[in-house]
């Protein structure tokens, strides 16, 4: 415990030179380390193999996330090319302000300061977000599973050998397993932000047991509300994708809903291309009485999310019934509507209190490639901060500088006093 | 426990209405309530004088910030008006990507959600908090102390009564003192956003005690270094206001750093002038030899928030022990630096991870009327979502709008794949 904070403690003191450094230094740092992992891949594969031998117990699409191979490799190398790609926003003057003549405010972009990762099986979540890590000019600590250790070890040291030099690398910090994911958790004055990647209930965990702020999400209960004017062909359409496209992810649809007036045409087409592409559909009273071949859905399939080829139906009576089941029974992740009525879709895209709320497209977009991010560090359902896919926009912040020449708040108090002129400018702050 | 969860519950529900509501609805509540609050206030004077008199252990600065005069109520009203003039950016397009053809991504303002207010004495917070609230479009729990039970409820009866029928008034709650403040604190799901209002020692509680986000600070620990090439009139001037112009204020100095080259002349002038003004000056050893009237600094010194008329002074060898020294002991508040020199400057307020760092002039500016923000829910020291002097846009997050055609990532997936444009537009979403 002792020994984690006081690394984690120099690493966090070494990340405040991170902030200071040129694009060209960090775009250099990142070329030096996609080249290595491109060069010494022999050893990575050699580390994940031992990975594997050590940990017999770890089997399906669990092995499948652990196990390695050059297409994985060569996509962690291109990841990190494509982050040293991505614009470079640290020091950004966001507004100036003259608050008086010679006194003006900066609000300027920078880093947020110590990331911590938690993270099950994946190696490529070390490259991925230290390389993202180090654009936006934050310290990382790291702490994967015991069933990586070798394969996370031998990454990251290639990573740092081949930055060292040309960055501070002593902001970053790799915790090996003996130590316990718990004593990260309680290092409030440390770390500024968590990121955990791994199941939902690892997540739920982290979340629960922490008062750093943790960005992410542990459920992805998404619906499709198929509205009483929805294109049928559309509708069903839409529908699929969301489901069959990718069911494990979690911007797969799970709910169903379609409005009374709709579910005579909806259903039976919709429960007849299901059953063809394989999916169980599951059904509320109503809904049931129009597919009576169909499942039984229990109270409980509306808070389920299944990441399997199942999806629950419920017909609603109205479009406001479907706004309430969203807000009450989803994850306020990503909810669409499928509708040819624009009162309606304003409606939805209002009243959803969800990060993504779509209008006649797949829950499946939900995704920061998708939305022309270049690379995601995850997706959020906090109400603060970053909401939805995040990019490197989630690793920033901002502070507040002032230039003055010597003013003191006496001369802006009582009687007389100067009055503020506050007059928005365009001045940038001289970073270096 | 159920009671306080089921109301909350039931006002979130309905704070989604707020979303949608016009900036004339909203603009017409708030001016309801500030003129109910003005012919009403004999009703608030009495419900004071009932809180005065049942609490005779409130003595002292308590009695002073619970005690409310005519003066005080004028504030209230004038504060609510203000509110109403600031500009509503509730549903604000903030960007627009076209990802293909009639599929675009909006980015749209939109409130947080729900606020839980936990606030000690001053009743001034009700209607404060709950203008801001309602401009941005937020449910409120306000939790206030027992001390201030009668004024608190009168004034948020006032205020409710003036508002309903114009705003949805159930998204707004005012818990009795009966309820705990610890059984608010485990409501994750009901509340998105904590503002607690109060002494350190209570900000500081509700940090550790939730997972709700917390926007605030519990410390006001702030520096000024004078640099070596400082105008030694000028260092003195701005100590001074930075220690004296408030000194019980969360951004007053408490540490006072002088470079060595600096310090034979800053320092016999500096404790000149401070003890004229009342002011105790203690000093590290190497400051002391300078000044040997001077008391001395203890190691606890350096980590003191005094609000009081008491000040400590260290010699630093150079700006990055200085850097060093605030980055360690201080509160991450507001800290600036006294130099002529440009390098040093943009050295200090590129490494002081502070929410404020400013170059000649007093610590006194951090602080949202004087940052033009005309009203402020607090000074955050959080590293994420709102940092320094939080205004409105504390109040605000975003989501992520799609409209689309009936478009499914199918299409963009796998071999033949369509490409994504990812084209920044200037569209606006309709809110309505």
């Amino acid at each position: 415990m002792t020994d984690i904070s006081a690394s984690i403690r120099k690493a966090k003191a070494e990340s405040r030179r991170l902030a200071s450094l040129t694009t060209e230094t960090k775009d250099r740092a990142l070329e030096a380390m996609a080249a290595a992992l491109e060069s010494r891949k022999d050893e990575v594969m050699e580390a994940n193999a031992r990975d594997i031998r050590e940990n017999p117990d770890v089997q399906g699409a669990l092995l499948k996330r652990l196990m390695l191979n050059d297409d994985k490799i060569s996509a962690m190398v291109a990841g990190i090319r494509s982050v040293k790609g991505l614009a470079d926003s640290v020091g950004e003057t966001m507004s100036a302000l003259e608050m008086d003549d010679g006194l003006t405010l900066y609000q300027v972009r920078c880093p947020i300061g110590m990331i911590g990762v938690i993270f099950e099986s994946r190696p490529e979540v070390v490259p991925q977000i230290l390389s993202l890590c180090i654009k936006s000019g934050n310290g990382v600590v790291f702490k994967g599973g015991r069933e990586a250790l070798h394969s996370n070890r031998c990454i990251f040291g290639i990573l740092m050998d081949a930055a060292k030099g040309i960055i501070p690398t002593d902001a970053f910090v790799i915790l090996e397993t003996r130590e316990d994911v718990d004593s990260i958790l309680g290092l409030t004055d440390c770390i500024d932000l968590l990121i955990p990647r791994g199941s939902n209930a690892f997540v739920r965990y982290i979340q629960t047991h922490t008062a750093i702020p943790v960005l992410g999400h542990s459920s992805g209960i998404c619906h499709v509300y198929v509205d009483r004017t929805a294109d049928i062909g559309m509708a069903v359409n839409v529908s699929l994708d969301s489901k069959i496209q990718y069911p494990a992810a979690c911007n797969a649809v799970e709910n169903i809903l379609v409005h009374s007036d709709a579910a005579k045409a909806f259903l039976p087409e919709m429960y007849r291309v299901f059953r063809e592409n394989g999916v169980e559909v599951r059904c509320d009273a109503s809904a049931k009485r129009l597919i009576p071949e169909a499942e039984d859905a229990s109270e409980e399939d509306w808070d389920t999310e299944y990441n399997d080829m199942i999806v629950s139906v419920k017909v609603v009576g109205s479009i406001d019934e479907a706004i309430d089941f969203i807000n009450t029974h989803g994850s306020h992740h990503t909810d669409a509507i499928i509708t040819e009525d624009r009162s309606a879709m304003v409606r939805f895209y209002n009243a959803v209190d969800s990060a993504d709320v779509f209008v006649n497209a797949s829950t499946r977009f939900s995704d920061g490639f998708r939305f022309g991010k270049g690379a995601e560090i995850g997706i959020s359902t906090n109400k603060i901060h970053s909401r939805g896919p995040v990019g490197m926009e989630g690793l920033m912040i901002y502070k507040y500088v002032i230039l003055g020449g010597g003013q003191v708040v006496r001369d802006y108090s009582g009687k007389g006093a100067r009055q503020f002129t506050h007059v928005p400018v365009d001045r940038i702050l001289e970073m270096r």
